[in-house]
């Protein structure tokens, strides 16, 4: 099947280029009787949408979403769920520079060797504007999952690293999320960044980073062992974010590291119940959920459009120095938590309705 | 759907538990006419079969795969194509000991919480038995990538770090790989493992490591964005093997440290070709492939069966220590290899048919 | 998979009720390069659209279709192409008296007892509003198909049966198709027609109908066995359309009266290639297409909402005497044609697409 | 996705060619905990087992069906199920005369037109061998049906045309089912055909029929709207089976000459529960179960191979004469009650898991 369709069972399509009239989204098989209205999605959107500070892209977008279908008297009717956004920042922009320039990093090129078509508008269907849609299909994955799971189900994203600059850990506090631009648990690094930011900034240069989204009240079972395991599902969705070059979970790379008698999750009972001392698995034994947090972590690489010239190439294959002019976004990582957030979302609202078709 | 299918267009489906009578697989969907016999699995299988030394487990299975269908007079028809592999080595073991034992790091117990039935022998679907017919069926996919991009198209997989020891990038010689019994690219690395895994073996322990697959011979175009990206993809079907923990495709997670200034590849002319003057995006933009060699690399966790007593909980509650008995497998990372090799040919094979669908 | 997305690599997904602000569809797969405009779509949404003639449902819609993406200066580009059609007749009706009460035929009784939630509004999803989206999706599907197969290809449906009164096939005439305001291919039964569904109309009564579509310049080739053979796929496509109770391929049901020696088509060689003396098999054998015209028929009942009453319950359990008010449609048969061909077409372009990918 | 799986949650895919070694299926998705066992499956193999009259063909096969996975202590395990049937009357038979002769009706046409390969060995994939496996599949299907909704669930097939001699609908008796070899309802239609049948098989021809499948206690609610209608996976499912022509739901064909008032079924209240006063629908509407009897119909036509000669071509473009030698079957409806029965099932099945995933 072609590629615009996430899921199986929670499954959305999305369409739209960034220098289009509107993208859009369908979400099939939701199931009935969920309260549902724009607000519920607005909200989330308005998390992700550019120049809300001075470290994302200054593309004015409202992002103010549509309901076309699928729901009536404020429930979902388990019909197909049509949403829409206009595109109101599309800028008659001048293309004449790019119109025929392969830039480095960007994905145009290889757009062009697959379709054969060139269209120069401002990265197309593989522009972050499509990241919209993610968000929107989460907002309503994350309302399957709050009606089923109830109220200690939870989807939370952090940044964790930007640039060389990790946060500590041991202060990690998950109130300061909303209270910095950058979504980071950690205070001080936050304040690290905003001047580490000004400076790439100011350079016109960018930089990548890493975000780590954890689901909490996920209950055991989730996941359809061989292929679509649980981890495996999560790591196709957040590998499917531009710009992310490597998803782990749990303890992740470090576990190559680690002897096998300290790097499991030991079990003891409590008040009856199994409960594991650590969560090095990061949620998952077998590519099925047991019942601890999932923690997936996700590095982006730096947004290829900088303001430093780089070495491209033309579609008539003339060698050229590129820089991008006007606006870019230090570093796409910030509005990438939204995004991972939304994509573990989805996952788990899909695997929650697999689960229980067979096991339910 | 369920989850024991891979892949879209190149689909296998696989069967069979670790304890059961055989173990098999369906491929459909592989072009008529192309070559294919029982010793072109064969190969590949032998590579992975276990007891070939004694860094691996010690069970005995001659991993014997029988052609049932699909082929006439030597080529493949277009017709599913069928295959068996006989358990031979399902000793009839004492069961006794983990008969109510969930241990930790082991799949039985999300598989219980899931299935609600416990199937105690051995593994069953998550034991790495499993991982055989995913190199069959990644024999089948050379050959369909083989017939279509010719001699140029390879994938080689290598051992890159076991426990904290690493190779030296500089000393990587593919030659090596056959050359000792970790697939290692690096000589002395090779010599460095041997003493420390029989040590780790000795002790009753385990380590993970990290493998590098690369693709080479991969032509421009492949991959379908948004969601079913070639490396969301990649990222999927290396998540989804036994052990693994995180997937990297490139430059991974190095590249969140990085400036975008140095992250991305430059692009020159040569011989009236674009060609790429690094490769840090492991063979990907936007998700569909450039021309360049695809880069993944992931890790696995140490095993978990280990002689060093864990704790763990009985199927009725009890908290007991518990420690693996007899043959274990000091570090997976080994078999790993052929098994990445294997996953990342299907994906390369459905997404050639995939692209030759929309684009051909 | 939910149920609202259609075909494997040609693949369309609908949203829309036929009481909401609109009706969409998105359109992936679709090979890049191909010229597309909205022109292309409307030809064959106005022939489907309602209150052109006195035959059809006096509902006043446009119908008038945006493609809001997918295209670059007037061709594909490879991307999802989003359509939407706005809903402008959806009459602030009083649905008082219908908004408790299931009606003999009507779909809100299922879906009610599927979903659980009951959308009162016009028939939601069940409404043939919904088939303005096959209709445009079949118009995609055309381009493909004229893009691959050249000017032999078409798809042309028929109506052959409006009750009890058939066309006399002697007089097959395909110019007659789009001279009268039934799609007949016989100008003397057109004409009787008109007579006869004037009196239905006025009895407040309705019939049904039968419709057969031929799809020409059809390689042979298509179809995938076992299980989604080209007949079956055509069987499931036009028994999705409302009201459709029974379909056939070539000879259909009257094979099974005939003798094996004469049902099936003799082959002959003409110009150096076989050549086959009839066409009862109605295109393929095997599921498979043969390079002869495929012949589909199917019958549709008689619309369900007539002026006569009807014996029907309320959602609270009462038993009611329950018949349409105002304007109904005295056969849905004619407006079916389109819709026939249109859901023939998607499958073609689909089977295309798949037949492309592993024997291209 | 290639063509040899059905179904979206309740999946199988089968494998096997007519004169290979073994035909195979793997079933994924079923539930755990469902008594299982090899008897439970050869029950209904037997019934489609050739050679058990002389009014079928005289292919000895035992189809004795081994469990090779998904089961363990006798319940499933919700792993994928894996089947083989060993062939073993693939006599080492001459084909030296239709090696390379295409006959009317049969397959081996588009199949060389389409794969460009030929296996000239008895109908390798086309033959009706590969319906024991679908068989297999619905036996797996009625347990699983059978646990869910308990013994009012039935899915029942009689033959209700045999050639032009169709049973008397007002002496239909279910008991009369198993009491003679066509599984006809209707006892002096079954003494009939016998005779009927005799003169046609001395005769070196054959027949076709019809055949009308039941299924009872099927809740209301199933289906899925709009592409994935319960009537229309019918369809699909029952078009896939060999030689099928036609199929119906319910009133089916009859529909087109009915008027809009007598053409649905009227709706009262019994014992506080919705109750139809007829079946006209064939049990759904909109697509999806209103809780009554589904009833299928379907069309086979006559067994293509006759011993009376037929206008064929060779592969190298020879006209010929083709007379079909040994073994033919004179009505292959007999044998397809059983397949139309298990095709029936597995979809049920199918629509079941994905009510639940939806609605549960």
């Amino acid at each position: 099947m072609p590629g615009n369709t996430f899921g199986q069972l929670f499954r959305f399509t999305t369409w739209g280029e960034s220098h289009g009239p509107a993208i859009g989204c369908v979400i099939d098989g939701v199931p009935p009787g969920i309260a549902l209205a724009e607000p519920d999605i607005q909200h989330w959107l308005d998390r992700r949408r550019p120049g809300t500070s001075r470290f994302t892209t200054q593309r004015q977008e409202p992002d103010a979403v549509k309901i076309l279908s699928g729901t009536f008297e404020g429930v979902t009717t388990g019909t197909p769920i049509g949403l829409v956004i206009e595109n109101v920042d599309q800028r008659s922009k001048d293309y004449s520079e790019i119109k025929n320039t392969f830039r480095p990093g960007h994905a145009d090129y290889s757009y062009w060797a697959k379709y054969g078509v060139r269209d120069y508008r401002g990265g197309g269907r593989a522009s972050a504007r499509e990241t919209a849609m993610r968000v929107a299909a989460g907002a309503v994955a994350r309302k399957v999952l709050g009606a089923a799971l109830g109220n200690a189900f939870a989807v939370k994203g952090a940044l964790v690293q930007v640039g060389q600059h990790a946060i500590d850990r041991a202060k990690w506090d998950w109130d300061q999320i909303v209270a910095n631009p950058f979504w980071s648990p950690d205070k001080a690094a936050a304040e690290r960044w905003a001047d580490y930011l000004d400076e790439v900034r100011k350079a016109g240069s960018s930089v990548g980073a890493i975000i780590e989204v954890t689901a909490t009240g996920i209950p055991a079972g989730l996941g359809e062992p061989v292929y679509d395991k649980l981890d495996a599902d999560l790591a196709k969705a957040v590998m499917s974010i531009n710009a992310v070059k490597g998803v782990e979970i749990g303890t992740g790379f470090a576990s190559a590291a680690e002897r096998g008698e300290a790097a499991h999750d030991a079990m003891r009972m409590k008040d009856g119940k199994v409960q594991f001392l650590s969560n090095k698995a990061g949620g998952t034994l077998g590519g099925i959920s047991t019942g601890q947090d999932i923690v997936v972590r996700f590095a982006v690489k730096p947004t290829s459009s900088v303001l430093i010239p780089q070495q491209g190439v033309t579609t008539d294959g003339r060698e050229v120095e590129v820089a991008t002019k006007g606006r870019h976004d230090p570093c796409v990582g910030i509005r990438a938590v939204p995004v991972g957030e939304a994509m573990v979302a989805v996952v788990l609202a899909d695997h929650w309705l697999r689960h229980k078709a067979q096991c339910g």
